[in-house]
């Protein structure tokens, strides 16, 4: 990057936290719609104390495992907890790698979650995590108005989600794009990404520790092109191992930074907001917030209702011009250790 | 300005640009609070057909001399009708330059005024505007609760001037910052620039004519650092001339765009807006979007609510840098044809 243009963006980050801090606000009810508006328009994160739709009461393993029945769900598989994120084969060279997606039953899935809150370094054997975010509840085709509902791997349990947020679907004057479920344990941690979607986020069970960072921060996320790959094994009974994706599959711009909670992972210059979600709270994720998610508790569920961002104004050319979107970013190819013997 | 930054912000205007296009919205009936929070969140002009104050049907000539009887009111008075414009001495040196400030009653102002629509350079005399633009209806701290009212000149207008606009207050969760009045003719236009407000203005008799540009435009508008003079007289029949601010009146960072209506005034790359808003009409004109205003009908009258802009999250961050504000901006000291004399 220019010294020029790093300069501006340094210079911006400061100016919004000059302005803005690193304080959260805490709602101890849903907004109302009017209210919810006003906080899209600031788009900082809130924290919202009392959030309740009934999965809140009825998910107990009993309930799950009785109501799922042996239907088969999708289940992403790492070794080590990090699915959609960057890790190196034994050459050392680096991928973007996505989870191995196994099917499974609800009481196998809850089985395999761990009953203690480890760190994933001290994590041992696979992790597990249901996080298939594409709409796996809901998708935003079939709320739309006489649409036809869409198969859902989790039909028994969608009496106890509601498929709309009526004070955000007011606000934002739409149906969410996609509603998703999240199922896992504290092996599994999210990668810091950033997301063109309004995000209502609720803990049903367990706590999510979020990291985030405004837009602003951008700049220091340290975005590199990584060569694509899925986690694969070769029989039922191998050890997953890193399969690069055959050409020419596109390469993904990705953050090379890696657990962002812990100390000096982040520049010093960086804005980090920590928040933590417990069960029956929410929190509204703005549009374009760098994020970061671990998770605590015998087993984590959480769901999530997206909402497209308004493309019109200023918001998308604003968040575009902070991530750079357009410019060249370098490849990243090898781990530090073994650059010397790339160049 | 470098090349680097220059095309970064040229890029940000086309981006804009495409996702947004030139079109604008028009409502038949003001929005209710919540239409409104999300049309500032948009940030993009809307005409509204049917915007009623009592001002609207009650003030003819003859009410407003008889309401006003012999109460003296501050008129900006010019020779061309440029009050807060560049303009050269003499000598070719230019100048920010504020209006002479006349007192005068209703009467007096109203006779003033031409009959007829004449372009501002065929207009011949002095012109009178009525444009105090601070809070000379209402302002912001007496708005306040427990606050007392201030003196207005227009205080036996006020019952016919709402001092807050409902769905307005509602959407901003807060009073205007000012309310003002402005009465003027053909013969006066207000120079292009910005304001930190979002601005309902509504036209009570005549029509305002508004060119408009994006906040994304911000880059064509060179602005330049201009010395600061006020138009003044020796005597109360002299005309006026140009008289520079003493030391140290600091400069002031204006536009050197004039007439940016007329064909060829604006660089080919910019995306000017015309809206012409009729009495009976209102325009929002979103906080940071550029405007020059015209008049057209005997006397023109219109009213606008201003209300401070958001100033947590990003909007005010994001204008700042599209304005380049912390950015040096050279001084502008000599008509061009004068240059060569003093380089």
């Amino acid at each position: 990057m220019a010294e020029a243009h790093w300069e501006t963006l340094l210079r911006i980050s400061e100016e919004y936290h000059d302005l803005n801090g690193s304080a959260f606000q805490v709602l101890h009810t849903p907004p109302s719609a009017l209210e919810f508006s006003r906080l899209v328009h600031i788009s900082r994160p809130v924290l919202i104390k009392e959030f309740h739709v009934p999965a809140h009461s009825a998910w107990t393993n009993e309930y799950l495992i009785h109501q799922m029945g042996d239907r088969n769900v999708s289940v992403a598989v790492t070794p080590n907890g990090r699915a959609d994120a960057i890790a190196a084969d034994e050459q050392g060279k680096l991928y973007f790698v996505e989870p191995h997606v196994q099917q499974m039953t609800m009481a196998e899935l809850l089985s395999k979650l761990s009953s203690s809150w480890v760190r994933p370094s001290e994590a041992s054997g696979e992790a597990f995590y249901l996080q298939s975010q594409n709409g796996n509840m809901y998708t935003g085709n079939e709320l739309e108005p006489g649409n036809e509902a869409c198969p859902s791997e989790f039909e028994p349990l969608r009496k106890d989600v509601p498929s709309e947020i009526d004070w955000c679907c007011e606000a934002m004057g739409k149906h969410p794009d996609a509603v998703n479920l999240w199922i896992g344990d504290s092996k599994s941690t999210t990668s810091i990404h950033s997301d063109p979607y309004e995000n209502i986020y609720t803990v049903i069970r367990g706590a999510k520790h979020f990291t985030l960072l405004p837009p602003t921060d951008g700049c220091f996320m340290e975005e590199r092109s990584y060569s694509h790959a899925t986690y694969a094994r070769d029989s039922p009974s191998s050890p997953l191992t890193i399969l690069p994706s055959p050409n020419p599959t596109p390469p993904v711009r990705w953050s090379s930074i890696s657990d962002p909670h812990l100390p000096n992972n982040l520049p010093s210059v960086a804005h980090p907001i920590h928040i933590t979600v417990e069960a029956g709270e929410a929190l509204y994720l703005p549009a374009g917030w760098w994020h970061h998610v671990r998770q605590s508790g015998d087993i984590t569920i959480a769901l999530n209702w997206w909402y497209d961002i308004e493309m019109r104004g200023m918001t998308w050319v604003w968040l575009s011009f902070l991530r750079g979107i357009g410019d060249e970013v370098p490849a990243a190819n090898w781990q530090e250790d073994d650059n010397d013997a790339e160049t």
